[in-house]
């Protein structure tokens, strides 16, 4: 890697580190140019603004979203063992992530719902796209013959969401040491579901 | 109302106001003096603290969450009429709360999940109070005959959590059309494997 190319990459990494924490908007050059020993306009020669570099921290996380979830859980396969991949992916992302403030998308999405923006706009294409392969594992999940045929998948990727919103609530907020299990549970149960024949 | 009380009940209504859109640590007693024209030390003499007012904020909409969902859900028919009627109010609460920024305690329950002290501590007592009321509606639904005897009413209640974060995410960030419809949903499919038979 260039040095700039190595230097941008240790400021994304460390701005990333620092949004999980305090939010994008908490996001300081002045702090990230102290604790990187660079100059300001160092900085600001990287990125150009700080909308700009809200939007590069985001792409970051995304990256290393798909790195570390999407990507491996694409590899299992088709169906039932695929969606079973994501999920356990996932659950493990906020560990994985090596970011220090649990997951970095759901904190983003807290912050940016009440804003408009660029940056709002390329999170919610982010969480889009990511609703999105979960939707198509379902289908492939119809395809296989794991799941019944009159499955609603968005609906799946939809409540697929909220066992994770809510295990990552439980665990973060609650601190509850069944977090983990009933977030389990609740995936079981939502599989279950997309199993059986309609009534 | 004392004159005391109402200049309060005032304060109180606009700093929650303040801190649904902007979070629990942008209360600035500075701009809530300004916007009621009030002095800081007239403001400093209700509240001795920024933290004694977080905590007051806290109340102040926890009391309105209990006026507006809890309250009116425990009159309802013991069992599944009384689930489904706070499940109703708990849905339209971000609306009946009053309050410009979406629901004021995910808001607070993404900005508090990092941090220690009596402001975290008092929000995650207000959420497991409302988790032991629904757990308890679920066991009154078993009592009733309504639900399977050998349901995990605490992770119903966790369920049910999780099905309107994932509504409030769909509706307020990703704007999803569909939100409402897949958050009734997702609840009607709770509601269907609580009344299943075990397998």
């Amino acid at each position: 890697m260039r040095k700039g190319a190595l230097t941008r990459q240790t400021i994304l990494e460390h701005a990333t580190g620092m949004a999980s924490q305090v939010g994008l908007e908490g996001i300081s050059i002045g702090r990230l140019a102290e604790d990187l020993e660079l100059s300001k306009s160092g900085l600001f020669a990287h990125f150009q603004s700080k909308e700009a570099l809200q939007i590069q921290v985001l792409e970051f996380a995304a990256t290393r979203f798909v790195e570390t979830v999407v990507r491996p859980a694409l590899k299992a396969p088709r169906g039932e063992p695929r969606i079973r991949e994501a999920f356990n992916r996932w659950l493990s992302w906020p560990k994985e992530s090596a970011l220090p403030g649990g997951c970095f998308f759901v904190a983003a999405s807290v912050e940016l719902d009440d804003r408009e923006g660029p940056v709002r706009e390329r999170l919610v294409q982010l969480q889009k796209d990511w609703l999105g392969v979960l939707a198509e594992t379902v289908r492939s999940a119809v395809d296989e013959g794991h799941f019944r045929p009159d499955i609603d998948a968005e609906l799946f990727a939809h409540e697929m969401y909220g066992v994770m919103l809510a295990g990552h609530h439980a665990a973060r907020l609650l601190r509850d040491p069944k977090a983990g299990q009933r977030t389990r549970a609740a995936f079981e149960s939502l599989l279950s579901s997309a199993r059986r024949e309609a009534a």
